[in-house]
């Protein structure tokens, strides 16, 4: 997973943009940069791994002048050439300097990056990114959109790009739609972000979403483009964004992602209206609506059942398995009275491996809860995501490999609870509950997915 | 404000005082160190500026040896002498080296200096802690209990004091036990902490809070003395710990300072009645317990409002004017439909100097709050404190020099409720009311002040 | 100016790099990067500002396992994108992963850039080395000679080049020789270096020049290939090496750089015999050779006259006027009875831009200099280069510009003597006196120049 | 070892004890710190671990104001407790704040330390420094002189101090003088400096040595007090200054470092007439100016015969034996065909543990050397130093534990020639031999020595 921030036509540009970085930081913790630009070819780049608040000190902003900035946050496995795959990116080629940012996964890069070598090209990076950069640079045409029209119009998968050229920003959603990307403004600059609450968050007022199959350039506050790079258009928006990814207070489909997950909550009280319980406990912190709206439903009790110490920080530095053990109980604490012989509704976003969950239940049983009733607001996860989510192969998907009654067993859970497929889509949908791509809960992939890698 | 953990009698001390002060960190965000010793004179220490999470990666602690350590946390005005006042200190005297780490503020701090300046003493720090230091070296006594309670006897003000003497820890809490200071035990070890959710995350039980007027002294997992150094005992803890600084989880008094929130917001709601409001909604995160209570009593619906970014750090190289309002934003940010056309009683701990409260309405406001009523879980703060904690001078104190008509126009609030004094004494004093200081609500101070001070 | 050092068929391989860059840090002391390979297509490469001492720690090293390695210091004048810039790169194409490191300066890069451009090529580097990895993704050929051949043909200007090809060492030289490359061996190894002293350091023997216009192939400690990329060759060495660049110790067309430079001395002595003076005052520490061979042939005692603090660093932190004038002052500082009321003759190497040397002179007359016979051990620079030299351009070389009386007057030196441009190639030669690029003094470019940049 | 530089009345006064202290950095290279006042009580201290150029940046020293400031560069063995015992030291006592800067050693330092902590003192730092703090707290007198010298006239052993009192600056040094120190002016501010040569660094004017016994007091650009803190005075100053320690531009005794050495090296001419070789090889940096007397007086050829890389730092995180041998190989490197073949006289200043000589004539042999004649510009180090120098406990001195035809076989060279004691103190006496400590080479103390610490 991955953050995008983009704004134009703004002598702030770069400041704004960490504004807007640090209102995405949990779509990605890893590493941070920002390219600026705006009058001409000179484009200022800062990037480093850790987080926003850390990177870009107030010096190094000021440094990062340009009308137009774009800015990004990564997610990613550990690696020691995790700098160099740092974004934005900046290339140079025939159309002149380009920067780019990129959310999501090109699911056919293997096969264009193949082509190119053949033809004779160059590979910095081990990103995928980086062929968006190549394709643009072997295309021409009368207009950047045109230019970038033609390039886009072979990658696969998902990608919200944005990129500057000049003092032009530019906008590009994947056919499906698969990651969000949302249009905004502020006096006299539009603003291209991940979240809506990033838009809010600088002052800014949402516009409207890109459109699946979208390109759209901006130059000195002024759409002078848009464009679709294809006809094949159907929206296929990742619902994990609602389940988990998305801040609460973003928009997405129109619908508030707090509302969704009241939502999610209703539905699964409603699923689980036979369990008898003295409480609802959220995991913090993405638990908390579904929560709200299991315990309106149900009427059973909201109880903060868990105290998360924000100190205890990710370690870049690989620790020991005892201090991993150590810092890990530290993250979430039992309140214990709120739990002590309570039968317990807990509430969590999702199950993936089930490690962190058999821990949570580990500390409650600790605590000396009486009954445990694990409630997910998501169904079981059966399939790994070809689109930009960090999930593990399906071997190591809990509910892929085990039954309910293992899993339950495996997490010494009185039951357990999945919120239905459709129950998910109604809460999430605004009506259109099947505008969603659910591959990961259901295993149909919108895009071709290469038979190997699916079964890996 | 300043936060103490000490373990002794386990070889693994550092690594368990690091889990401690992780779980203190919210006493103290400035400087953290740790000083850990057991077999004979050699002390190890390290102290840094920071949070404990970023100064105490596992090389360092695995570098503090010994068998006894002491950490501490701590919250500072800034200044380029700070990492020289970081504690726990350690000195050499008479009775070989002892370590010191202290929370609290010794009142007659200025008379003992001078008294020990015109006996030829020199000092180090500008903290009063060293003069602790100064007291122990001038005794003898038979026992190191004997030499601390003759070296205690003439301060005044607020201590809770740990020492490392050889493989002994010894704590000191003042007469009045201002700052609280819990003894726990895990195995064969004795924990001292400033709360008790910290012996719990490290998996210790919490067994006594050390008592006003006592010195306890511990040897290799044994309490060899507990004896008064005054017979002037009266229990006066400080009430802000439960309005404000202790952890949810923590116990003082015989109670969860959870509960004791709950209650409080019970009062308020109690003290409100009148008021017709459509939403509870509590200010992140100190707010949470008593808007439970609130809206428990009321019916009145709770709903998170703010999202809280725990991304914005606090940052120690002064930043413009410019960037101050721009991360002041990020830190907490409405979610519009809670909020929009709504009728809010809006739930905080405590109301000091009035700015922090007068962002959050503004904020409210913009977002199309119709109605806020501010209700905060404690009286209006008009003198300040002397025992520990970071209150401005009366002349800032908003409650000082403001009416609370002024204060509601100030604030741009429909209504302002203070929660009644007897009420929080009721809600935290679990039987006890009268065993606070509650001299920063009602001015009366439990030991001598210096009037110069208190007019200031 | 760059320095490059490689080795192959070793464990110790980045270490020995270090040990490597160390003796060559005085090529560029800006920047500095190691990368090592030698089992496949995993590159491991650490690269950064700074020195070699501090940025190899040994932590560091021992993350760069591989049995080859190549490692690179650069000097550049400063900016943001340095770190960038920074050599070795690792590019990926049809051919693998491939690392290059580069010494030199390639005069048709931007016409060869423009090419690749057009065909569609991206850049991530503002460095002409970034084409030579093009040009080799463009090429095939049965071996990996055979592609660099083809690769390196339309080259021009001056390089030193040495890549990692999966466990293969290569190394070329372009067909003048601008810039040293020598071959040398230690046990089973292989090593590639800008000057010999480096193969002595790591214990290794120096075999042999690599020969203008060769390519060498080395794997698993045998040459598998050495071939001419083509047949216009012409040794042209930079004589610069000898006037200034390369360590004393290093040897160069089979002369020892000290043995040079004590002959160009003599030959000055023999051009100023008219000349009375009573000490021969070298400038620390390129000028102690010239001022021994001056003092041997002339008779005149040679007196050490300056104390050269070696502490006084290069600040990447851009100084006040203020701090950089007294830092200067601090670098060289006058021995004041060497230098009193005595007739000096001071030797330098080379005069550049000519202010260095003001500032050395009105140092010396201020400790009392009587008369100052400035001689200096090269001919006037009139040209600039574009070979690698970071010589500026026409308008700031004062011997371009003002006549000899100008240049005594704004010296203010009582002679000035430049070493005859014959006797510096008789010097230097070692038998062939022709085999110098002696452009900067003589304005004879052996290559093609574009007659733009000459009179920029 | 260790350095000091002060001076006051002046508003650049930390920015010229910076170039002060770069000018003395070979005095001390693990810690530095620079305290400036001189209005009022408030002190300005920066201090850390490393290098002088590396810890004061721009920044730091503006942050450093003041019109006086003391200055020190430290060396001393590794512990992690270095930063804290990192001189100046600021400390409050009866008087007001002083500041504190020290180079010597204290020989009574523990019965003064003993004797403080029977009356109830505290001790911070493990430094003899400390003690001179305390004394002062303890006294009293009309005048800061006064005080100072009830201070001082208890203490024993070797004291070069410096003191910020206010807006005063004080110097004193022991009665013996051990340890330089210099009074110089620069305009209307006074300097006191351990060498001259960092009073001339400033531009400033050597005026006098402070006399042993001798406090002076300035303030405001005046020398307020000058007086004597004993009777019992008797000039010893350390030979090794002239030896090895001082830079070559400083003066000493009234003489050119420089020139007592370039004596040294005659007087050893002299002792080895009989000795037939080609050439005088240096040891750089200290062998240079023995070198250059012994060639003279010989007629022998000197020649540069090893190139030192001064860009092998000194390491603080402890490297693997590996990897020091590594880099002990590449700091000095043999210019083979000075050595090959040859007879070489080798110029060092001492002999100490005799360790580095032996690897030094290993590197000469490697480079063919046919004979080495061993001849240090000092007589045979055969006792330790309690004055403030890092000699080694007598067992480990090799001139006292072997005889001269061992020390030979242990070296591997064909002979070995001490400078003889008379000829050391006439090079260095400017006519007063006497007035040196030389108890390293001959035993003879001049003050009270310990016996058990003199055997140990």
């Amino acid at each position: 997973m991955c953050g995008i921030f983009a704004i134009e036509n703004n002598v702030d540009s770069a400041t704004l943009a960490f504004a807007g970085l640090i209102t995405l930081q949990h779509r990605g913790e890893e590493s941070a940069g920002i390219t600026a630009n705006g009058d001409g070819n000179t484009y200022n780049t800062h990037k480093a791994m850790g987080l926003v608040s850390q990177i870009f000190k107030e010096k190094v902003l000021n440094n990062l002048s340009g009308k137009v900035a774009i800015g990004h946050v990564r997610y990613s496995t550990h690696s020691e050439s995790s700098l160099l795959n740092a974004q934005p990116f900046v290339y140079n080629c025939i159309h002149g300097n380009i920067a780019v940012a990129h959310n999501g996964n090109i699911t056919n890069f293997e096969k264009i990056k193949n082509r190119l070598a053949k033809s004779g090209s160059i590979f910095n990076h081990t990103s995928d990114t980086e062929i968006v950069a190549h394709l643009i640079a072997e295309n021409t045409g009368k207009t950047t959109g045109q230019i970038i029209k033609k390039s886009v119009q072979s990658l696969e998968g998902a990608f919200s790009l944005v990129f500057i050229h000049g003092n032009k920003l530019i906008g590009v959603r994947d056919s499906f739609g698969f990651r969000p990307l949302a249009l905004g403004k502020i006096d006299n600059s539009y603003i291209l972000a991940s979240e809506t609450s990033a838009i809010d968050a600088i002052g800014g007022k949402f516009i409207r979403d890109i459109k699946p199959g979208e390109i759209i350039v901006i130059e000195n506050g002024k759409i002078t483009e848009s464009l679709q790079f294809t006809k094949k258009v159907k929206e296929k928006l990742c619902i994990f964004e609602q389940v988990y990814f998305s801040r609460p207070d973003s928009i997405l489909c129109g619908r508030n992602i707090k509302d969704a997950r009241v939502d999610m909550g209703r539905y699964l009280a409603q699923q689980m209206k036979h369990i008898k319980a003295d409480v609802v406990v959220p995991v913090p912190d993405t638990g908390l609506f579904s929560a709200q709206g299991f315990s309106q439903y149900s009427g059973i009790d909201l109880q903060i059942g868990f105290i998360r110490n924000h100190y205890v920080g990710r370690s870049f530095i690989k620790p020991s398995q005892k201090m991993r053990e150590i810092t890990a109980k530290l993250k979430l604490f039992p309140i214990k009275d709120v739990i002590n012989g309570k039968r317990i509704v807990l509430i969590d976003d999702s199950l993936v491996r089930g490690t962190t969950a058999q821990k949570i239940v580990s500390t409650l049983r600790n605590a000396g809860a009486k009954e445990i009733h694990l409630a997910l607001s998501s169904p079981a996860v059966i399939s790994p995501c070809f689109y930009g989510i960090d999930t593990p192969i399906k071997s190591k998907l809990i509910a892929a490999v085990k039954s309910v009654e293992e899993i339950k067993e495996f997490l010494n859970v009185d039951s357990l609870t999945f919120l239905d497929i459709n129950n998910m889509k109604k809460a999430c949908g605004n009506g259109k509950p099947n505008n969603f791509c659910c591959a990961c809960f259901d295993g149909k992939y919108p895009s071709k997915i290469d038979k190997n890698k699916l079964n890996a």
